[in-house]
């Protein structure tokens, strides 16, 4: 257990999500509630990252987290790309907008370390891949915890190795980007259950778990398998605080059904199917960022016509059972709901007195 | 909850294994242990089925079930089945065998059926689809429970209104074949912990999980996510009395990753990857079950020279959680792991006293 980890009230962790839906006042009322708040850093400058971290300050005394896209360098095939890129072009045009810079770079890795080793916050995640050592240890002499996350038990080897001090277990049904560190290798990442066990046998890290929880009876399973909390994202897309496009969150509390595709981004994701996604995914190619750059227009411009058809829809697989409520009344239900469900799992298991 | 999972002293079920691994000795020291035992239909004659009754009665009073597959017709295309069998010649050739005929049948449904009605067991499941109202009824009336494997929150809220009167919810880290309705349509099937909450949240019918669970604390938590029993098919591959080949044992006990396939029989199904699967997989159609019989010849062969890259190493996403010991002790030692579980998380949820 990790002193973080062991300092909440109720083991619901937020997780981290790029891209908008997370505002400082989420974070907030998810650390008031009891639970863990966390900061996505990607898509961030290193100036707005800081005055997120700010915002969130100004808003709690809870320990919050701040959650990295570690860069990586999947080989791109330029003219698979390409072609992609000029796939899009009829979509852009039919929304007035041109596709973007299919461009590489590494979200100001060096800055945004630079800026948590020198100003560190209670909890600093990866995803996508294992930070250097050294940066593992920079962040801890600074006085974070480092929490890196995995998708089977090689990468848990690895991420102990490298001196990470929990791990989050992300189970193939979790909204959003996968974090596979190789995502040409991704098809077959373990449903949640099982990647919880097989860490668990891989190492003695504490264990945090992503992936399609969703609601209580969820958290309470999670804990059960062995896990120190349950990391939901999707749980709070329709929070209020969230900053959750009204036509993704209507989406949500539909029984749409979710795909993975690299169609957005160039990096593996779930989301709900929509029409972009049936359009794109069989042209689509393994090249992240560039891809997320390229089609940044034209998700800009579907989500400013409230057309849920034309952008990225991230949610994971039990999404229809999230729920529309302040995130702090959200972290308690989840929590009241865990604690019933884990009693009900004893008294059956191993009936008092029996 | 059904009589027979009210019955059961520990809710551990034996997932009915097709193909040689269940024998009448595993399905008994199952029920004897206070579990489940499972006799798998598929591919059996109806008198091999009888023969099978006969055998587990003479050997338990207990309560066990047989599963069926449920024939469908998914439209096959010809020319590409006839490549396929056409890809596989040079592997026959290399075994010293023909590929067998790609021959369309029903697994014997009408006559399985009849012996069912007339000689009724405790339990009769279903995979594949939804067996039709009429022989639910039948079974029911029989006085069998009928239960039906579901991949969906809308299969199975379909099986509920063909009489089930339990649905075994079947997770995509499930090893073997998959169950959902339509196998041209499985490639986002929900994890369990997903697919428990979403058909706990689509039926109120009793529950029983499976895939991926392998071991104790993988029943905890999906009797957390509202399961009334856990279903394990890998977890016993390795059982003493398990009809396992030797090759494939050793293959479970390894860390090799399992993949999903049509490769071996047509019809999606999940094993560890082997040089089969690798040099099949892309070219594999649905076609199920004339894969089955064309395939069946070569993967004899390999069975018989010990060739474990050469025949279908069905196994769940856990497959290196599952131990080798005799069934009884198996069930006994998930159940004792499972009560602790569940007991360690209900604790640290709400603390005695907190």
């Amino acid at each position: 257990m990790t002193a973080v980890l062991a300092s909440l009230r109720h083991p619901v962790v937020l997780a981290p999500l790029a891209g908008g839906a997370t505002t400082p006042s989420l974070v907030a009322a998810v650390g008031d509630a009891g639970g863990l708040g966390f900061i996505g850093a990607g898509y961030r400058t290193p100036d707005d990252l800081a005055a997120q971290i700010a915002a969130v300050r100004r808003l709690t005394p809870a320990p919050f987290g701040v959650n990295v896209f570690v860069p990586r360098r999947d080989p791109v095939d330029p003219a698979a790309l390409d072609a992609y890129v000029r796939s899009l072009r009829a979509d852009a045009d039919r929304l007035g907008t041109r596709v973007g810079e299919a461009r590489d770079e590494d979200d100001a890795w060096d800055a945004k370390i630079a800026l948590l080793t020198g100003d560190p916050v209670p909890v600093v995640s990866f995803t996508f891949a294992c930070p250097p050592a050294g940066v593992v240890a920079a962040l801890r002499a600074a006085g974070s915890e480092v929490w890196v996350t995995v998708t089977s038990a090689a990468e848990a080897r690895a991420a102990a190795a490298a001196g990470a001090q929990a791990l989050v277990c992300q189970g193939a049904e979790a909204g959003g980007h996968r974090g596979a560190w190789d995502d040409r290798d991704d098809a077959e990442s373990p449903g949640l259950l099982a990647l919880l066990r097989l860490v668990a046998a891989a190492t003695d890290l504490p264990l945090v778990a992503a992936g399609g929880i969703a609601a209580g009876a969820g958290a309470a399973a999670v804990v059960a398998a062995g896990a120190r909390a349950a990391q939901m994202g999707t749980a709070f897309l329709r929070a209020a605080e969230a900053g959750t496009h009204p036509a993704h969150r209507a989406a949500l509390a539909g029984e749409g059904r979710t795909g993975l595709t690299r169609a957005f981004t160039g990096r593996t994701a779930r989301g709900i199917v929509n029409r972009f996604m049936e359009e794109h995914d069989a042209d689509a190619v393994v090249a992240y960022p560039h891809v997320h750059h390229a089609t940044a227009p034209l998700r800009a411009a579907a989500r400013q016509a409230g057309d849920a058809g034309g952008f990225n829809l991230w949610a994971g697989q039990a999404h229809a059972l999230a729920r529309e409520a302040p995130a702090g009344e959200i972290v308690r239900a989840i929590a009241a709901e865990a604690a019933a469900a884990a009693r009900a799992a004893a008294d059956r298991l191993s009936p008092p007195g029996g």
